[in-house]
This record gives structure tokens, C-alpha cells and sequence, in this order.
């Protein structure tokens, strides 16, 4: 697999990531540890942790942060500001009052099916499991699983319509 | 017109912006084929892409994106985290499968009058028109038009007080 | 104190900052005129505004806002997007029609005690107090304080659980 991405920009920083071929990487992104398919585009202000799998020909909008645990599918839309959560309850330290480390918290899995759509500004739980085709409204707060086809909105997100 | 800010700044991304007198863009700054009008100024980590216009006297706070189609009148703030949205269904792909292109979707324009304050956080549909000095909340989703003074706030954003 | 993060990272731009010992900081970030406990982590895609306080060991996660007027105390987790507001009713211009300055608006104070954690995408508005150990839900719009231990979520936020 390339080891870089196929355009060229300032301002990246990208650290052990496994691409695809074409995909484009914008300026001021922050991608490490994790797996990008082809003709993916990745835009800028976009942090992708180690852990996460992106599949092809998604479109992963500015400002918007993926975190270990993450599985999106092909042909993905990832909106701007989308906020993906990989923990239940965060904290900043542990019991014994030191900076919490990765042994003191369980990892939640998300798993986007493909050609969903995740609205801007859209947030998504740990432990979610999103179905295929499915669309998140702008500004929804996903707290629970997303059948394939279905649209739900709000905070906490809830169904509008099932396809 | 200048073809540059008033200001320096590190790690700015300018590309083809017509700039009035006395605009201020920060650092970490993605700005492509925008206008921006006297005296505006543009916090860090912003990103505000080709066919958007923003007025004079504007305060474009960090974290926004200001996309295509959205014009922003004289004397508006927009706050941190503030999302535009131009784009009703927004897909990765389209029916071919293939990456979505700028033929396969239609752009909703946006217009935003002067003296407006949107909140951090809001988000702005496509398609809305939201009026002169009016006043959306924190954390509001905009889904549609709002008159002049009024005052929404909540998801979807709810007339909260006419002025 | 150090007058600089014990971390080496690029793009960085720091400036007039109290540090404490064994601070770390990513790339992609602007703080200025802060001060930041020992031990306490700063994601990328971070402001930090003049005049906010950071306790110890607190971890201030990707793509958050924290404005002058935020005083945080040791142990607090902010997530990913978070935003504080330090300003009632923002305007981009005063009455004279002029850009607003620091003269044109009253600062309101945030505070958030030891231990809290602020869910990803939350918004803090101005004038809140966020009691030791609280939890603020991912998406929550925090209007009115929050008492010790308690858990709110929701837009505006509301009480979920007492502890």
C-alpha cells in the first residue's frame, strides 16, 4: 500500500498510516496509525487516530475528529465538526489521581455501514453500530444503533423516516 | 482590491481571496476564491471555501466553515464551531458509485443579514435565509428561514422572542 | 515556571504562556496569555484564549475553544469540540456601527471544578458554574450551573442524574 497520499499539501502531518490509492489528504490534518481506502478525500482541520479504518471513496469533511475504535465503511460522507466518541464515561484521571492512561478505560467500537451519511456537527456515541445507507441528521447527538436506511435527527438522535 | 490580509500571521493558507482594507485572518486559516469585506476579521481554524462572501465589519470566530453559497451581510458574528451547509442529502458517492462530483448535487445557498449574531456551536442548513440582526442561540440547528431580530435557539432552532 | 510545554511539536504557536511541569501539547495549536497546570494535555486543533486557567492534570481534548474568563481546576476532561462563550449577546459591531472591541461587552466568568468531565461537542455558555465532578453529556448546551457530582445532557441541558 502507498505510504502517502496521492496529492500534495502543506501543513500535514501524517505518522504510520496505511492509504489507499488516490486518496487526497488536505493542509493542516493530523493522521496516525490508521488505515485510509482508495480515493478517499480527507479535508483540512481533521484529526484520524491510530485504530481507525476508513473505507474507499468516502468524504471525510474539515474539522471533523475520528478516534481509535472506529470502522467506516465504503463510500461514507463524514460531514464537518463530526465528533466520533470511543469512551463511556471520560475522565482525566484515574483513581489514584494520575492522568488516566489507555489502562484505565474501555474502548467502545463504532462501526458506520457503507454509503451512510453523517450530518455536520453530527456526534456519535461509543458503541454505536450505524447501518448501510443510513443518514444522520446535522446537529444529532447518535446515542444508540441506526438501522440501514433509516434517518434520524435531534438531540438525543431519534427516527424520522425509515427507507 | 488587496490580495492579502492587513496582517502577517504563521501557517495561513490564502489562495485567489479578494480582501477589503484592514482584514485581520489569524493563523491556521484555509481561505480559497472568497470575498471578504472591510475591517472583517478571521479567527484560527477557519476554513471558508470558493463562492462564499462575507460583509464588512464581520467577527469570523475560530472553528468555523463557511462554505459555497453562503453570503454573510455587513456587521455579522459568527461565533466558534459555527457549520454551513449547502447540500440537502449530502453522499460520498453518487449512483455510479463513483465519488461525488459538483455535477452530482444541487447547492443551497444561504444568506445572512447584517448585524446577525449566530451562536458557537450553531449549525446552518441550506437553504435558509436568516434576517437582519436576528439572533441564533448556542448549539441552534438551523432548518429554517429566520426573520429579522428574531431570536431561535434549540435543535431544530424554535423562535424563542420577536424583537 | 516553564515558559514552554515539555513536548516538542510542530506547528505550534505559543505565546506568553505559564506552563507547569510535564505539560504536553500537539501540534496545530494557538495559546496565548494562558496558564496551564502540571501534567495537563492539550490536543491538537486547541485554542486557548488570554486569560483562562487550566488546573493540573486536566486533559483538553481536539478542536476545543476555551476563551478568557474560563478558569478550570485540576482533573477536568474537556472533550473533543467542546466551546466555551464568555459573552451574553456577541455583536461583530457596536453601536457606532464600529468593529466591537474589548470595551463593548461585559466578560461572564466560567468556572469548572476538579474532576468534571465536558462531553465531546458540549457548549459552555458565559456566567456558568460547573460543580467538582460533574458530567456534561456530548452535545449538551450548558445554560445555568451544574451542581457537584450531577449529570446533565441535552440542548439546553438538564438534569439526568444526581450522585
Amino acid at each position: 500500500m502507498p505510504t502517502a497520499p496521492a496529492n500534495e499539501a502543506r501543513h500535514r502531518l501524517i505518522n504510520d498510516v496505511e492509504f489507499g490509492d488516490d486518496v487526497v489528504v488536505m493542509s493542516f490534518t493530523n493522521l496516525y496509525g490508521c488505515q485510509i481506502g482508495d480515493g478517499t478525500r480527507i479535508g483540512p482541520f481533521v484529526e484520524i487516530q491510530r485504530g481507525a479504518s476508513i473505507g474507499a471513496r468516502c468524504k471525510i469533511q474539515s474539522h471533523s475528529f475520528i478516534c481509535d475504535g472506529v470502522t467506516i465503511e465504503d463510500g461514507v460522507f463524514v460531514g464537518h465538526g463530526v465528533m466520533f466518541v470511543n469512551d463511556k464515561f471520560p475522565k482525566a484521571t484515574n483513581d489514584a489521581g494520575q492522568l488516566a492512561s489507555d489502562q484505565d478505560w474501555e474502548l467502545l467500537a463504532v462501526h458506520v455501514g457503507s454509503g451512510a451519511t453523517i450530518g455536520s456537527g453530527a456526534i456519535v456515541m461509543g458503541g454505536v453500530r450505524i447501518g448501510d445507507d443510513a443518514l444522520i441528521g446535522a446537529g444529532a447527538v447518535v446515542t444508540k444503533d441506526v438501522a440501514n436506511g433509516a434517518v434520524v435527527a435531534g438531540v438525543p438522535a431519534r427516527l424520522v423516516q425509515r427507507t
